[in-house]
């Protein structure tokens, strides 16, 4: 039987899709990157995905994992040489196992992180991860990118939040690596391999997550700020009054709340005028949120933080959550822009922002630098915006790049702090990364993957 | 010039002992291994330990890495054929930098766990891994053991305290990855892949770790509790309470309290008589201590703990938690005795303990079983004394430890938690993990260390 037409007696059984139903899976989210596909299977088993793959290892046919479609740089989206299969694994949404007493859960690839978050929630503990996509995207993809979001500072990211993984292997073997141990000091940490490879090395099709005690208080403030370096000051004597209860500590410019103003008016802004700067706390704990609250106004009180908002009820804050979680969507209404998902030794934030800006504003007449982030773990969104809103500006992206990543490099700094690497920093990687780092992925990436099956033409 | 005609040209220089004077780093700390080397070497910074392993490389002769030599598995101690150099750390113990804007510090790999502890708090912060070899065992033995000890529960393993490495690499080449950034997904996470490996990957030289916000209140407490399972269950209900103040939650069972009643008389005990089980715990936060004892004691209190002893002071809270760290002591002043350090899914702990005791009692007459840990993480030490208390017991090691191992394994547990494998169970690593997983490991190994000169004869 050839290729396809194994593919085709699996039509049902395996829900393959064929010609323009492929469509959705080809296209990545930021409309950037347009692949085609053989076919896109989307197996509801682990023994589903070893079929697939095996099938796949013995025709040599590429395969690219996707699970919610929600890659920022086309890491789920396959080439457009139309000779690999997307695998989905949007039919593979069990929740296997809620383990109160053990603090984990267990689930298959295809569950949304909103989904893992309600689990959790629902035997009264906690998930931490959350980001923009948190409805849409997938645990498998989740993991394959470590991605971070806005709670990295107090609960890291993927990484830090997986116990153990079930991986199916380039020659279809299975991995079951599934313990939810945490100690485990019984030779290499394998998983550690696959979290964060982008489906270059495995294909993750259930994992063990960390779960956490569930916060009841909540304190939110919108804080005016003098400057990036005020808000490290602020984030650092916030932290030494109480602890690692600041767990959201976000960055957000004046080019921000002007861009929100502006596309989204009947968003309530609190500042009048708006300022440089300004940062959104988030503190939780136990008890009870209008101590919690209080004990926030009056440390920013006390700390002559004269211009804090600091949110009277939960409405008020998801309404501040609002403004920071809307300004992607502003920045897109607005037109194309450049942008960078870089981090930062915390530290270094104020100093990188003063230097990289300068200099951009100096080679770039008319740029508008959008930048916000999550300072508490050093991850800065650093946009930009040029004369040009359409996609023609993209002509100017690798000499902006390469303006701003070699501000990032002096301060030893990451190019790819949470959205990974994909197709769209492939090329810069290998400026980012020295020969050594490159040869020793290189060298895993043969040892895992030798006739390089797994999602071909990103990372390496 | 020969292998030897070079050492000992660089004697002075790269501080090289030979023959007697290579005893004190030939025997490890458990004194079950003693092996021979060649010479010891100990550089002085990270370019002597590149010129020692090009040497080395070139005539084909190994290396065994040693930190303060505290290994509890002979992963330190070369292996006894002589044919091996040691490269001690001893004089590479620079703090490089305390960054407290980005809560870092960088430091040499010979510089010891109390030192980095030392550095943390002189900068208002907290270097929170601890257990009890601090004084003597060194950081880079700690990142290559991915030790653990009694804080895991709330801020994880050496591993999770990991955010940059300097690595030499079996040719001599320097892997510089001494980033200090908490998000970084530009390709694969290399310095997963050193630490926990046992030296048999790479020579860690230096380290950014993670610190954390400086906790000002501690409260301590010692509690029985009727059983295993309602350890549990108030270590959950606790943490409901107070969410991650809870730091440390040890397990202690009466044959512990027993050992030290005997060989630490003096030690404070405050249980008359000494109960079935106990937990000790430890609340730590900004503050006050002595609200944040108040807060246990009326939770103990309230959850009807009637024998609960809650440390007014801190010295008495030092007696406390020398209670627990004098069992190894206690132990080893009464005999030699079989040792595991196992974890298990922490809701498995109590089913554990019931089953393999049972089998245990009635496999070996006169047993008597020492269990501790960190309940907390789900990592028991699980000790075993018979009637023979010399090391002629070793004898009946392998029967014992097929016994624990078979019970571990029907929880998906772990025969190594914190301690790594190193030679004591390499053999048994062999059962423990899948063929596949094993290959795996092996594929790595071949491909990092191709001649195998670091540490063989450890982990695999």
């Amino acid at each position: 039987m050839t290729f396809l037409e194994q593919l085709n007696e699996w039509r049902t059984s395996h829900s393959i899709l064929f010609g323009a139903d492929t469509a959705p899976y080809c296209l990545d989210q930021r409309r950037r990157y347009q692949g085609r596909a053989l076919a896109v299977a989307r197996p509801n088993s682990t023994e589903q995905v070893q079929q697939l793959v095996r099938l796949c290892a013995e025709h040599q046919i590429a395969i690219v994992p996707q699970g919610g479609n929600t890659s920022l740089c086309g890491a789920a989206t396959p080439l457009n040489d139309g000779q690999s299969i997307v695998i989905s694994f949007e039919r593979m949404t069990q929740i296997v196992q809620v383990d109160a007493d053990n603090n984990t859960i267990t689930v298959q690839a295809g569950v949304t992180l909103a989904q893992v978050q309600q689990a959790a929630l629902a035997a009264k503990r906690l998930f931490p991860a959350n980001w923009a996509a948190a409805q849409s995207c997938q645990i498998g993809g989740a993991l394959a990118t470590n991605a971070g979001g806005v709670n990295v500072l107090r609960y890291g990211n993927m990484r830090e939040l997986t116990l153990g993984l079930e991986v199916v292997l380039a020659d279809g073997e299975l991995w079951e690596g599934l313990r939810g141990l945490r100690k485990d000091n019984t030779g290499y940490d394998l998983k550690q391999l696959f979290v964060g490879s982008e489906g270059t090395l495995g294909l993750i099709t259930q994992a063990v997550l960390r779960l956490y005690p569930l916060p009841t208080a909540h304190a939110t403030a919108l804080v005016a700020v003098e400057s990036p370096a005020a808000a490290v000051d602020l984030l650092r004597g916030l932290q030494a009054e109480v602890g690692d209860r600041v767990t959201s500590f976000e960055l957000i410019s004046a080019p921000c709340l002007d861009l929100l103003h502006q596309h989204f008016p009947r968003l309530p802004q609190p500042f009048q005028p708006i300022p440089a700067w300004c940062v959104l706390i988030e503190l939780s704990d136990g008890g009870d949120s209008a101590l919690l609250t209080d004990r926030l106004a009056e440390y920013l009180y006390a700390h002559g933080c004269m211009e804090a908002y600091v949110a009277q009820s939960p409405t008020e804050a998801a309404d501040f959550w609002r403004l920071r979680e809307s300004i992607p969507e502003a920045q897109r209404i607005d037109g194309v822009s450049i942008k960078h998902d870089i981090s930062l030794p915390i530290g270094a934030v104020p100093d990188f922002l003063q230097k990289c800006d300068t200099e951009m504003l100096s080679s770039f007449a008319g740029a508008r630098i959008v930048a916000f982030g999550h300072l508490g773990d050093g991850n800065l969104h650093y946009n930009l915006f040029l004369a040009d809103k359409t996609a023609g500006v993209y002509a100017l992206e690798p000499a902006v790049n390469d303006l701003v990543y070699r501000h990032v490099a002096a301060y030893n700094g990451s190019i790819s702090a949470e959205h990974g690497i994909g197709q769209l920093k492939r090329a810069t990687l290998q400026d980012a990364r020295s020969d050594l780092e490159l040869h020793m992925m290189r060298q895993i990436k043969a040892t895992l993957d030798p006739l390089g099956l797994f999602n071909p033409g990103k990372v390496l």
